[in-house]
This record gives C-alpha cells, structure tokens and sequence, in this order.
C-alpha cells in the first residue's frame, strides 16, 4: 500500500438546486478523498460523507494553516497508521447565500437533503468505486455539519448506517434561543424592525469589510431561519423569504415559530424516528465541555433520550469549546472504522 | 430649607420572618433617609422605598466608593437641584442566605413580600411622619430590586401607587434560561446531580476566598429556584428546599418547574393584574441597551403588552450595561417627584 | 478575653496636607480597629497600617458585600482563633482627586509620606495604647497599598519594623508601560494631545455616570504620573501638573520622565535602601498567578533580588488574579503576628 | 482585456535555504498571480512581493472562506475597476518551524532576506516577463509581513522602491514587551525554566491538538526570538538555538538581548537607514485604532519619525483591530499602482 491517498476536484450540476430561491450556484465543485490503495486495486470502498459547518464548504477543508494537517495529511495518517480503514471520503458543498441549508430542504434556500441523498449519493457511487450500501456509508460533520449527520441519518437509515456528531446543533433553547435577545438589538444598526433585516439580507450578505462583531450572531439567525422557518411569499411582503421566532421590535418570542423550529430539533426528532434511529450501526456524538452554543448540553438531552427508548450510542465529551475541533475528525474516522462494513 | 438630610439606622424585629426557613435573622438594620425639612417641620412625607438587586440589602447604599455619591449625597443634591421633592427614603433588608427574596413569599426563603407589607410598612408609617397613602408612598430598585417593585406593585396597588423598575428581572426566558445551561456544567466542579447541589448549598454560601468565577451563577440560580419554586419538604429528601427548572445533570428543561417560574415573570402576571396595574399613577421601566441579562428585551415587551392593554408606562432605554446602575437613580426619583402626591 | 474588638471611627486634620496641590480635604476620617483586650486592659499593643489600593481609602473597608466578611469580622475571628495576635489595625485615607497618593510624597498631590510618618502615626501612638517601636509597627496593603507598604517600610525602617505587600505595584516595565499605548487611544475620545489631558482632569473626576469603559485606565496612568512625575508648574502652562512617560499623540516612550518614575519601582530602590531593608524583622510578599497587571512577575523579580542581597524574605504566589483579594489579608495578619513584638 | 487573470503555484528550490538550521525544506510552493493581459501581450510588469503574517505563508492566500473574496477575486477586480495596474503578484513562503522569519536573515532560521533578495526575485524576473527595476517593483504585507515589508525596502531602496505596511511590527516596546510576562507564565505549563522552554521547542510544534490558548503567544515570542536573538551555539547547552529577552523564571527584562531586538525595530532602524528611505517613491502604513498589539501606536511612532527627518509618507488609521484585515490590500494596491513605474 502506497503511503498516501489523493484528493480529487469533483464538479457536479445538480437538477435540484436548479433555480433555487437564493440564487446560488447548481454547479458545486467539491473535493473527494481516494485511498491510497484506489488506484491499486479495483476493490470498492466504503464512503464517509464529511459535512462542513454553517458558513462552511466541502472545498474548505483544503484551507491551509500552521501547525494543522491539510484533509489529506489526516486521511493518510489515520489510515497509514491503521486507525481508519480505507475509505472514500466526500466533502460536500450545501453552503447557501445565508450560510448553510442545514442539509434539509427548505422552500427558502433548497432541497439540500433531496441534493445529497437523491443526486450526489448515486453519482459517486455510480462513478467511483463505492459499497453502494447503508453498512458501507457514513455521514458526519462538525456543528451543523454534525446537526446535518444526525438528521440525513435519522431520516434516511438505509442510505446511511452511520453517523456521528461532533458538536452537532440540538436542543434549540439553549443552541439558539439565548442569541435572539442579541439579534433584537445587533439589527438595530441596520434600521428598525423588518425593515432593517430585509436591509440586511440585500445588503449585507456581501465581501464588504470590516464586518461589525454582531455580524456572525445576525447571520446564524437568519440562516436557520432560512431552514427551519421558510416563508416563500415573504419575499414580496416583507423582503425576506423565512419568518423569525421573534418579534424583532421588542424581542418576544414567537412561540407558532419557535415550534417550527422544534420540529427539527434532532432531540424532539427522536420520537418519530425510532424505528429509523435502531437501525443505524453507528451513533456516535461528541461535544466540548465548553462549547459556547451548549451543544455538550444538547448532546446529553439527546442521548439520554437515547438511552430510554433503548438505542445504542457512543457519546464522549472532551475538555474544550466549540471552535478549532477539527481534531476530533480522527475519532470520528476511528469510530466509522470500527463499525463500517468493508 | 437646610442643604442635606439625614440617614438613620433602623433596626426592626420581624414576627413573620421569625423562624425563615434558611435561618436567616429575623432582626434586621436597614437605612432610612430623612429630608432636609424633616426636622424642622411637622410636616408628613411622601415615602419612597428603595429595594437592593440580588446579593444586596438596604445598608449596602452606604458602601463609599471612589467618584461615586453616597446615597445621601446623592439624595441631597436631588432635592436642593429641585427635581426631587423632599421624600423618606427607606432602604429595606429582604436578602437572604441565598442573596435574595426577590422580595415574594416562598416556602424556602420566607414571607418577604409580607414582611414588608404587613409589617415594615406599617412600622415606618406609625414611626414617623409619612404621608400613609398609595398615591404618596412608591417602590422603586434596580435588577432584582426592579423585579420586586414590579410585582410588589402590581399586587399592592392599595399600598404602592408608584412603581419604577431600572433594569428589572423578566422575562424569564432571557434573563434567566441561558444561564441554565451553564450551571449544568458549573456545579460538576462539586459533585453530580442532586448531591453537588446540596453539597453546594450546604458548604458554600460562606466567606470562603476565593470564589471561582462560576459562583455568581451557580448562586443566582438558586436564589432564583429558591423563590419561585420552593419546595419545603426537599431539604430531606434531596438536601435543599427548591425544585430547579432543569435536569442537573443533562440540563434538560423541566417545563413543569419553569412554569412555576413563569407565573412569577411580571410579563406574565400583567394578565392577571391588569385592574391593578391602571390604578397606579406611575409606571416606569428603564434598561440599558447592552444589560448583560437582556433585561431591557424583558422590559420591551413588558411595555409593548401594557400599551396593548391601553396602560400608561414611562420607557427608556439608556446606553449601558446591567452594572453600576446606580446613577440611573435620579431619573427614577425624579419620575416618582413629578407623579408623587405630597 | 471577649469576643469582638471595636471600630472607631477617627478624625484628624493634617498640617501637611493643608493648601495640597489638588485641593483635597485635610481633615480625613478614617478607621482604627482596637482588638477586644483594649478596653478591659492597661496593655499597650502593636499596630498595623493597613492601606488602601489605588480608588481606595480606609473607610471602604466598611464596605458590605454579600458573602464577605466586614473588616471587624475578619480581624476579631483571626484574633479569636489565635491566628492573630491582639494588634490595633489602622485604615489611612491617603487618596486624592487623581485616585491616589502612592503614599508619598509629590509635588503634584502633596506630601503623603510625610503625612503618614511625621503626623498620623505620632498621632495614633500619642492618643493610644499603642508599643511605639518600629519592631511592634507593621505596614501591609494591597495593589497600591502593597506599594506604599513596600516604599514606607524601605525608607523608614526605624518606623515601619514589617511590611507585607499584597500584590503590590512593582516593576513599572510590566504593570504600567502596557497601559501607556491604550491611554494614548483612550483620551483621543476627550480631544488631542495635552489639551485631552487637561479636559479630561478638569471635567472627568467627578460623580458622572456612566463612565466609559477605558476611564479607569485612564485615571491610573494619570494618577501614578501625579505621583511619580510632578510637574508644579505644568498646571499653567498645560493645564495639569504631572508629565506623562510617553508622547500624548504618539505614544512613543519619554525615557527622561519613564526614567523618573522608575527611581519610584520598589525594584530599583532596592539598591539604595539595602541596609535599611536589613533592618526590617519581616518581608513579604504574595501575588496572583493570573494577576492582571503582572504584579506576580514583580514579585518574583524583587524578591530574585533581595535574595542575591542576602536580605530575607517570604514569598507566595496563588492562584488568583488581582481583584477581590482582601481574603489574603488572613495571610498578612498571620504573618505580622509571627514576627511582630508585643 | 480579459476579466480575470490567473493564479500559478511556483517551486523553487533554495540553495541558501539548503540545510538551514530549523530543518525546513528549502523547496518551497508559492503562488504567483498574472494579471488579465499577461498571456495576451509581451509587456513587461511591475510586480508585487505580498508578505505573509507571523504563521502565514504566501499558498495560504488562497484559503477559502465564507464572504471573503479569493485573493484573484480581490487582484481581478481590483484590476477591473481600475484601482490596480496590471501588475504580477508574488506570495512568498518564509515561513519556519517557529512560524516565521521576519523576512530576515538568522542564524538561527536561515538567511530569509538573502533568499528573497538575491534568489527569489532574480528568478521570478527571469523567467516571467517583468519590469526588473525597483521603481517598479514593491513589497507589501500585513503584520510581520508588514514589518518584512519595511525592513526589506529599507535595507534594499535599488530592489523594492516602493513598500507599504498593513498593521507591520514596530515600536518592540508595546507590541512584544507586554507579552513577556505572560510567557513567563505560560510556559510554566511545561516545565522551570529554560528546560520548559526546550522541551516546548522540542514537543509542541506539530499537529497535536487542542492547544492551550496560551499557544499563540508562547510561540510568537519564540519565533521573534528566532529572528530578533539567535543563539546558534545554545541547541546544545540548553536546548533551542535563540535567547529570550527576560529571565524565563522571573521575568525580568534582559536588556541586553532586548537591545539585539531592539535593532531589529524599524522605529530604531530608520536612524541608520535615512538615505536609504530617501530613495523610496512609496512609504505606506496603515493600522487599525484597536490593534491589539499596539501597532497603530507603532506606526505613529515610526511616521513622526520620517517627518521630522523630512522623509515622505502615507499614512492611515482605520477603525478596526488586527485580525480578518486582508481587505486593507484594496488599499495596498491602489497606493502602489499610484506611485508604480508601469
């Protein structure tokens, strides 16, 4: 076996995000990890479907930094040292204007889910030497990344029989909730009440900078509410395609909605899909004892609901926050070996 | 007319909060201030009581610190600039083991909203020259100070006809619910679940130095959990007397907790006391556009529901934060002085 | 022997500070604690000096807060529990209206050293039962007050037999110098160049709310440049009467008056005082680890230097930063009752 | 015209980078952008040397992130719009095991500046059709790569004739001092002394994740002491081959290293380099009024300077700190197509 594998730039022109609502792009260029012994052998291999955080991009993951392993260095030495099987790994674009679709289908931003699960899921398989099988296929990802893995797995079992959640989104009153009081006030730079967030979406969603300290907590918002709460005719009414859960004058909370929102909350997610959630060969999720979105919390909920309805799981905590966890792909890789079909 | 007043001590013996369940003194010193003309006249005086935040009790207005007034000074200069009239200002003691009464009735702490208005009230009126009448006696306080003006007032409209709250606790869901969280990991650092709780409460609320940086929350909760969901009988079965609105060790909300919480949230009570609340001469809000615990979102959409039920309010927002606030005591006695009868 | 001592609040008025540059008050009240042996005895008994850091003066250790021991608490359990010896404990008000006098003598304040030696300890010493003998007169402090500790008892051995120093101002390189850039931003906010500084010290040290988060930066430079570079006759031609260590507008360092201010840091005036600092029966000094103002790296540099000296010392570092470290008094007083005479 | 240029990725093999003490490959991957009309004509270019910060390199310029132009977006459509001239941009790589080289020669990292100067750029002219002429050639970047700039353009007026600084490293007293007592503490994590210090150098550059927050600031100091006080023998006696410019255990100040830095400080150098600057046809610095490193007060210092030796210069403040600047380079850019010889 050869000592490294090889990453490929894969451009795909996807039917479903054609015309989607905010006028992002069809055409994704993303990258694919190929093993080392791909080339070698005409064998076929299981797939990990790496998902990127909100405002993150499969393409991203090329970035370079100090003292950090690019993808690829981390894919060979995860599997050079025998703690990853060899496998393939995707590394998906659903980034939108707003900054991420979730991974679900919202008459906002797009079908991201019917994206990766209907289209991109059989071109790989049909053009590379995949395990075209749920036992052979993973998914999992960071932040809403890991919130993507945990739904997309939830929802569709038998396309992936694996997941894991490295501090995924969950248990939206303490992820989300405690950042719609900073928004009521962050947006008032921008103008007053509806007004100033349709300002905003048209005009600030730009390379313009410098960019205000508000300016992340604003556009979280706006992204997942462009998933959780779209409204397609808003555009027309009020500027903007999705509803807040919150009245953006005093602040009060929208609890019609918030409970739109709760719907996707993987943590009330569970009671539908039980009988989903047992067949996965994998759960596994991780968190930070110090992530500031509480997402430690958000997996404790979970997995303690877990746990009561009898579903096996994984679930670690470690001793840092929610940003630079990268790191923690390793475990992730090292779990998905332990489980995957080969 | 002299230029300043004078503060006195006061010590008074409560019978109502003889044998509190947190064995907390039932004799009490508290500061009143006396106007200028106090002495010099047989004149009664229009009275003003000033409640302290949580973790603060009346006699803490004496504290000197660098470039602040004392209270006395402060009053002082109000009253000879001719925009506070000649008032008492009485400084009450309603702190508890726990910081704070919240100045309500609870089976955990004690009968403080009694306390106040069935004896201390009467006590100074009978003692010294007031003006024995709503429309002549306000209750006004910062933070939790605030919080208790609002709720004293609403409940006691035949005693209190004015009411000023700067930066006062509401709405729950702001102020209170992203700190959850974060207590779930907080109190780990004593023990798990249910012990570390009791441990804490039983070990901690002492001089002991120094005090990690989690204290202030961790404290804060309880006070809080100590007030608006007592339970009298947990202090054997669980080691101390309050439900939590969460699960310590998942943090999971307990909506049946946090319900009883929500019926103490003044945004909440308006329903319930919209008949007294239009009998009051004032109402006043103020908060600062930075309050670290969103208390001027709290405020905001307590005034919105007060305009929508067609009561009159005063609201202002200032251009600060939630700590030393003190100086925002001159436009509370300057709004009392205008609506105040003398 | 009963079991609490006694604050008296004195008063005296000072020769010395008479007609002082900065117009302050002559007559100071401060507080003498007198342990509980006084009053039912004839004994003399030793005295402490207890000083104040920078925005502080005796009286504020009267201050209450929650879960605070008051200053009387402190020093009758100390006493009671035989960590402490019967001692007199006197709180000086030395401040200014720039914040403070560093306890010495300036051109630019007045002559607080001179103040402290020559007047209010013959004072203490003529109206109390006190063992006037450098050997039964000890003088500790936090922050600023550990400073002047340090410089009073280095000067006046024959005075001052002991000193403690909490975390006391030295090695002006680290504790100040990282300030001086910030200044140069922060006054921008008042005007230009000198002209900024002089507004700011005609108009900003006063009772006004709410202060600007860089004000306490501010004050300090301003403060400890009255202290250490007076300059008497700067009032007329600039408009205050100190030179600043580093071009206003700039920033750039002024070695000439950085140079002066240095012949004040305890570090440097080691080497002029080592005879007398063999004279004193206890040094020591403690510090944070996490002390904001790198005072723990003062420390260690001048106790680094008393050793190669040979002068004895004790040092201790602990876990903490700079604020709220009035709990260490414990140590200082456990110290002073090792080495004190009585 | 075409719309866009292109982006190359260059290798070149260094000979005087070959065996450099640090071990770092002297084949080194950098990218070189060509604008629109290059593959169009045979002109010949001005081109740009943009200088990458402390742990960059120039191949990270192409990072993608989420509202954030490429740097050929950015080159493109700075070009476009006419605000840039067609020039060829080169991003070096002279990064180090330590982070960095300061663009300068060390015994301790290798010989940056030789390697620039008498490789790097005879290559570049060589094989691409450039204007080979300092008055058309300059050298730009952000924060060291800022300070490369300046140093470079000072020492080399017949090389770079045009050079600007975005937030550069000057004035060592305010942008590296105040970190040296954190050092002191930090380390302590690792080890006493000079022993910690040596087994950091030895175990923590690599990829182990997470580091402390501390990490950046111990290795930024150890990559300044790389370049500012190399110490070639001290690999053997003590373990890393520089000296720290403070006692590691107590943190004094050791001037005479410090003084070795100090003649790295552009502020210090322009006194030697007078009629090199005189030379120049740009001198641009720029820096954001919160710098956290003080840089804004750094350039201040160094333009004063100029002035009073009538040297001529641009510069500017913007509000704003030291990190996500990169969209300052619109300025660059344009300031140097100004002054350029095209």
């Amino acid at each position: 076996m050869p000592d490294t594998g090889a990453i490929l730039l894969e451009k795909f022109d996807s039917s479903i995000l054609k015309d989607n609502p905010l006028g992002d792009p069809s055409l994704r260029e993303f990258p694919v990890y190929f093993p080392p012994s791909y080339d070698l052998t005409d064998k076929k291999f299981p797939v990990v479907y790496l998902l990127s955080g909100y405002t993150g991009k499969g393409i991203m993951n090329l970035n370079i930094t100090f003292l950090s392993e690019t993808i690829q260095q981390r894919l060979d030495r995860l599997i050079s040292s025998g703690k990853m099987k060899e496998m393939i790994v995707v590394m998906p674009d659903c980034i939108t204007r707003y900054g991420g679709s979730q991974f679900i289908n919202s008459e906002a931003t797009g079908d991201y889910e019917d994206y990766l699960i209907k289209e991109l899921i059989p071109y790989i398989d049909n053009k590379y030497r995949t395990i075209d099988n749920s036992n052979s296929r993973a998914v999992c990802g960071k932040s809403s990344g890991g919130y993507g893995a945990v739904v997309l797995a939830m929802k569709n079992p038998n396309v992936f029989g694996l997941m894991c959640s490295t501090a995924g989104d969950m248990y939206f009153e303490y992820c989300y909730l405690p950042d719609f009081p900073k928004f009521v006030i962050d947006i008032e730079q921008y103008g007053k009440g509806a007004k100033a967030v349709a300002d905003f979406v048209k005009n600030e969603f730009n390379f313009k900078q410098p960019k205000p300290k508000s300016f992340h907590n604003i556009i979280n918002i706006i992204g997942m509410a462009s998933c959780y709460s779209p409204d397609a005719r808003g555009s027309k009414s009020k500027g903007y395609n999705f509803d807040l859960p919150f009245d953006v004058s005093t602040g009060k909370l929208d609890t019609k909605v918030f409970d739109r929102w709760l719907e996707h909350d993987p943590v009330r997610m569970i009671d539908k899909y039980i009988s989903n959630l047992k067949k996965l060969k994998l759960i596994y999720l991780d968190a930070g004892k110090k992530d500031e979105f509480n997402l430690h919390i958000g997996a404790r909920i979970f997995c303690d609901k877990l746990k009561k309805k009898k579903i096996k799981f994984v679930h670690e905590e470690f001793d840092d926050g929610h940003m630079n966890i990268q790191y923690r792909y390793d475990r992730t890789f090292e779990m998905i070996s332990k489980f995957v079909k080969t």
